[in-house]
């Protein structure tokens, strides 16, 4: 008998199938330190418990973003293992802040199958919800990729494609009831603008750059219980496409986010993920800029202390991003542009 | 006065001698996130606080090979700064379970000594036990190593080798007596394979590889307060042997146990380590892979609901396991294999 | 409006002025362990809460000198974004003990200013103070970098030199009064030398040496939130002068200290930093080694349990550092030395 997980192939995904993850984690003070060195996080709410329970929260939460690559990672084992590519992600919207101490888990629903017409891969959706030790959930968001089929005859399933097209502007936005920005200290924080300083169009350049080393991008995916094998093994990558190893994208992700600090110093809370494509893969000594686009500026229901802004941050390989490289005329993707990430952050209000 | 240690050299070890080992250690959460970060662990009792407690632990113990390679740095200084070469370990035993925040040091008896033929070096055998701050055991192990003579003068101790050919499969195991295998959950656990689908003989795959870089051997080294300098220093290494820093063993056999999930999930905790063999060298960028073979199936003291399995795992580099690379017919390793580790595996019964 | 931080122009410093720096933070045991793992500290007092208690302490305090690049790292984005080069500290003093949990900000006040006679940039004296969340003072020090200016034709101010020459065996020391060495275990602490074994004039080679890695310092870097960007970005250093990534001074002033443990096992905390020069740089792939040169022994006022030491600290790069390499006879620095390190530390005294 195969003790191996042999991962789930395309002809055995139901539509309406639940598939509970495994391996539940207790998310340390440790992991924050970690994912701290990893990207030079310096958003004030995450680093300092004194500022965070000032704004109400129960002390620092974990980044949003070591939210997301922790849930993520559990269900690689289950939905990429036989995945030939990750087509993107949509409707992502934390829940719950999670703190150190809280044990997360995931849980997926199948939500959409479609056969490709080749007969040998098929596209699947699955609506993943992270949950912590109370069942409350933290995450959720959409996600499809592309999955081999383990036999090319097995029959096509009838194709349900989910209607993912939301218009992420129309959402209604909250934020946590427990908190209060008018508690917000901005000369801690490091940065003066506040929600109302950023306009619609608006571009900000974040500068700086950072360059990957693969014990880097080893040590961040590990961290994620993320186990896919083309982050690791330079033995079979020497065979592949690209003879390197790939960085798992939510390390572009995170890096980028790290690097919009210096921009948006103050957008301490991601609320919506409203999708991301990696346009182009990373490797061990790419140095990565990222720049962000105002795509909405938006009011949170009933409240007066805190907005939110709809962004697009894009990170960029091995050029500055002072004149913000983006897609050509053709509509594709720039060769530098290696993640287009749409999201809604909250940001203190002027008093 | 000579401030630096000069460690212990052969003709200074005396038979039954006691020795107290430097550097007491309070392993916390940040050691057990840079663990999970180095190996990519995902034993869900090592993972989660509720996973474990559900079983009856007071929280997510700490990984029993992160405990060894704790109490095993401690011994570096005394043990192996004047050594050689490490040639074996054996009658490794877990006691208590650590727990973050639990404090461990280290104590060493000699038990064996024996001169060699050269004059100039010896062997010898001690006894180490890890002790918590309740002095309660965590953990004894023999090990032997071969250690220079300051004096080649000085005259040979008695010879006392130490009887070692203890039979692992007669030793009686037991399970902590808190713990209830009745309540695991495999669907968290990610494996729905029980003690009782194992056969003696079975070998297992563990599919995939896992490249090393100097930073993360490196960093592991350090966390475990290990200061052998052939790990860390490369000026000293362009004139050796190898032209490179070796690894520690100890990380290649957390890197196979981390492999070794893929397909032995539920393995959820070593109870003896019965020997172990670096057979040869790893270096930064070599990829580790990983195969088992079941050596036993045992029934443990007293109970229905976890078993015991005794385990070869071979860890092999820059090549596949799926062939099981061992020895070859003159009954050496072949050169691909680095790890020969023999030891025993707790995992839950079917109910 | 520009959101991005352009950090503070010579211009624009003012004698008196209050800078409060950005980002507070709450340093955990996930930061200890990390330091841990990225020095291979072994030092009992910061490793192990049992010893430390046993001396008075709450817990295991955490390292000075990570408490140093804490606050250091605050200081950054303010001071030194503009900076060309780092000229020295002075005059630094460790004051209350920082615990896993504390939060920590730090605030500068400009003590000094100087425009150089080609009115393109300027000196910058600054006194920081680091504060835990209750705003008692953890650590201070004076630091002085050369700024550029913005506009060349802003006027200069009036010169201000602060008076820096101080002698540091003047300077009264004290312990903490919780603090009691007379429960010192040596035996733990893994070596036998207290402050009495220690004479004016002797000399110490720390024996090991340490590779150090690009993920390591990066990762050491950002642990620190210190975002100076020559630390980072390759693509930059391509085009500069050195052609690589620097190596954040601090990183090595910390593994200077965790060399020195082999030698002064027993110097157990720092009280003063007197003076620090990084007299070359250090990049990716140089190998450090450190020696120690006692430049004098003091009693601390109202103790007779332990006693301070000033020491030179001296790490070198790519060569062993056995006949103590410093300066040559013109009085500069030998092309192998990295830093130049002047501080105080208490050590137990003999019962």
């Amino acid at each position: 008998m195969n003790k191996t997980n042999p991962g789930i192939f395309f002809e055995d995904f139901r539509l309406g199938q639940e598939i509970e993850h495994a391996t539940p984690r207790t998310v340390t003070e440790g992991d924050v330190s970690l994912y701290t060195s990893l990207y030079g996080m310096r958003f004030p709410v995450n680093s300092a418990d004194t500022f965070a329970m000032d704004m109400g929260f129960e002390a620092a939460p974990v980044d949003d973003l070591l939210v997301f690559h922790v849930v993520f990672g559990k269900t690689v084992p289950d939905i990429s293992l036989n995945a030939v590519a990750n087509l993107g992600y949509a409707m992502g919207e934390f829940a719950n802040p999670v703190y150190p101490g809280d044990t997360l888990r995931a849980v997926s629903k199948v939500i959409g199958l479609k056969e490709n017409s080749n007969g040998k891969t098929g596209v699947v959706w699955v609506h993943t919800v992270g949950l912590n030790q109370r069942d409350e959930p933290v995450l959720g968001y959409v996600r499809w990729v592309m999955v081999n089929k383990k036999d090319p005859s097995a029959p096509a399933p009838e194709t349900v494609v989910p209607d993912l097209d939301v218009d992420a502007g129309s959402l209604e936005l909250t934020a946590p009831e427990s908190i209060d920005c008018t508690a917000y200290d901005f000369g801690l924080a490091g940065s003066s603008h506040t929600w109302d300083d950023y306009e619609v169009g608006e571009r900000i350049d974040h500068v700086d750059g950072m360059t990957i080393e693969e014990a880097e991008h080893q040590i961040a995916t590990r961290l994620y219980q993320n186990t896919a094998k083309v982050h690791f093994d330079q033995f079979v990558a020497d065979a592949g496409r690209f003879k390197r190893r790939l960085i798992y994208g939510g390390h572009i992700i995170s890096l980028a986010r790290g690097l919009s600090f210096n921009g948006l110093g103050n957008a301490f809370k991601l609320v919506t993920i409203n999708g991301g494509t990696h346009a182009n893969p990373t490797f061990a000594g790419d140095t990565v800029y990222a720049w962000s686009e105002v795509l909405g500026s938006r009011e949170v229901s009933g409240r007066k202390d805190v907005g939110a802004i709809r962004l697009r941050t894009v990170a960029v390989k091995n050029r500055p991003a002072a004149d913000f490289p983006y897609k050509g005329d053709d509509g594709k993707y720039d060769p530098s542009v290696v993640l287009d990430f749409d999201y809604t952050v909250l940001m203190p209000r002027r008093g």
